[in-house]
């Protein structure tokens, strides 16, 4: 196992909140290893899929240099290199997360590029990825690093696998509370690549948003908020006007197709009982627009 | 993070085994969290797919409310809304889960209904789930409760995850040792909605059955418990008779279909080398007949 | 819940590291529980899917014998009964696997054969897996015992799940630190059943190899290691000669097949931002050749 340096404590400019120091070393005088209690959560977002070992690989490396960390999948099922899907997983999970999390979020098209590899620091989490988008994806960073292999003591990475060389180490050092400037140098989070999740426009009356996530059930996520839609207003996607708002599920006919507001606060198009993707044909990308009530056909 | 009240040891009503009390704070005095070894394992079984955040984010809001908590994913691919399917992985992995598990089960088609939420106590085991069958899959509860978000102290649950918002929260209090009669109101476990899976009915000397699971390897699990099993009995299964009986995959022949007691106890069609429900055709709910070693053709 | 026999520690002749004796009862005097700090990791790789129970109950058996244990999920998508598959997966990951880790893999086509059920030694690290080729895998172990159920205390087997009933318990009892004679017999290494992947062979000038593995983004993996090739190599594959060497995916045009070395340091062939398996028509077992710098078409 590679070894973590001399044995130290984080200093107070990393904990901002006042929470205990966490320990950093690997094996503290009369001690077997780390105590957990001192261990952030790490949650792992990727595109690799769950047929090959890759994401298995990820969490090996996570245990070998934070031993003792807890691990949370998001997703490993993102489609190949799609930033955008993963953008809106990890930004409908993000307020869920614990409170001092590492996620750990690799879907990277462009590994051995130019592009940089990075963590940012967004309240008390950390988010570990390449500089694609998914940095930005919940928000602006307040600060974050450049992954830097020979400041952390790591080997020459792959040119193929950062996620394993270089990401997956870098968040289990912040996940043992080391440093963040122990990971590389302080970048400018102004510079960091913006986000491919679109937003909705507002014009006039009217709302233009897209249809950003088809889940499982086949529910159609807009990228329209919650609070954008008023009393009465309609919801028109692909050749459909949607009029029957509904709370739940539950409370619409089978197989109609109803809009309410879904679990991450976005407006929703959905059919009880069935899928709202296969009875309308659309899928993510499509343009959703929001009518006024008054709207005639 | 959500605070938990202060800090307390649930009483001995709770823990009936004797075990010792279990920390249910957040932080004791001089720790920096709690200690995995008093905190009860859960296990989730789900119908979330994979492919969305929503079963990475019961695991997070299980660690953001029981910090430590052991987890062990039973399955998050239950066909949406299917509670024979996810009722019968409920039955099969019961046995084997700790002693002293937490079991999850969100598969949840009514979420927002009037059906209730409920945890109900097994044994020392306890099972959170929506009051549709899934909780009295695998046997008569003993004593349950009502589930209460305000009782709780959470937030309003949103109207169309309950799974995050209020089964979740539960599954964390009591692997914390929180005290169920903290988590509702008591109920009547004689009044819960009964399980969807069927019983086999014996008719004169003949057993009538369904195909309750279809696996992975196209094996065929009977609903027939292997003890309904005698000597030369035959197995009809749509318009096939299958005669002969093996202990394992390993003694049929490569190809051939054939009956054996499966890991859970039930009667199982098999087809060493391939798939027995791509051979015969059948699929779930398909019926099935245990016949006595005499029955002509 | 099983007993475990009487409390001990382990002896020297195991932890040859001089690593601390690790705790191997189930309830230390004064304590609740086992400090999750002694007992190692288990990564899991199996073929029982996600759809079933299966896998999960794995987990839980883990949990229940091994409390507090951390467990890896390498992958439980390797096609069913394909050992080659999972060959290629434990090897792929090994050398990223915590120093210490017990191994659990489970492709067991031969359950309740004849063949042996075993657990092996390769430095510090323990693979728990039938006698199929998975235990040398990775290189000869240097030692080994044939798991015996009565040994270790256990219940008979079922006869067709020999994951959760023989290797799971073995796996937690390794990860726990108890003795390997606990488990069973000692055997002879040599008397393993030998490895299904196949190494490439040299023939005069050129290297006779094999698609080794196909990963999710569609590169096709050969056997032939990096170091056989020589500067201006070219890559046979099919009916394709690939002469543009590359370095990392995103150097090769779009669409381009290229050749590089992958993250598992052999020869690979990919297709930025596509996928060269469907290319190239090819799949796992279809041969390549690796010819030298000048040969002619």
């Amino acid at each position: 196992m590679r070894g973590f340096g001399p044995l130290r404590r984080s200093g107070p400019g990393h904990h901002r909140d006042g929470a205990a120091p966490r320990w950093t070393g690997l094996h503290p005088p009369g001690q077997g290893g780390p105590d957990l209690r001192f261990v952030r959560a790490v949650a792992l977002l990727t595109d690799f899929g769950l047929e090959d070992s890759y994401a298995g690989v990820l969490h090996a490396v996570l245990l070998r240099d934070a031993p003792g960390v807890q691990r949370i999948d998001l997703s490993h099922m993102v489609p190949p290199g799609n930033l955008w899907h993963a953008s809106y997983l990890l930004r409908s999970a993000w307020e869920h997360l614990p409170a001092d999390v590492v996620v750990l979020a690799v879907v990277d098209p462009g590994v051995g590029s130019e592009r940089r590899a990075v963590a940012v620091r967004l309240g008390d989490r950390w988010l570990v990825a390449p500089d694609n988008g998914l940095p930005v994806a919940v928000g602006p960073p307040s600060e974050g690093v450049t992954l830097d292999a020979v400041r952390m003591g790591l080997p020459e990475p792959s040119a193929t696998f950062h996620g394993r060389d270089l990401f997956a180490p870098a968040a289990a050092r912040l996940a043992r509370g080391v440093p963040s400037g122990d990971l590389g140098e302080p970048l400018d989070p102004g510079t960091l690549v913006s986000c491919p999740l679109p937003e909705p426009r507002v014009e006039g009356n009217r709302v233009q948003g897209v249809i950003q996530h088809v889940d499982r059930f086949g529910n159609l996520v807009t990228n329209i908020p919650a609070a954008m839609a008023t009393a009465g207003c309609q919801l028109r996607a692909g050749w459909r006007r949607i009029t029957h708002r509904v709370r739940t599920y539950a409370e619409g006919r089978s197989g109609e197709a109803v809009c309410l507001v879904g679990s991450s606060g976005f407006l929703e198009i959905s059919v009880p009982g069935g899928s709202a993707a296969e009875q309308l044909t659309l899928e993510t990308g499509d343009p959703v627009e929001l009518l006024p009530p008054d709207t005639a056909l």
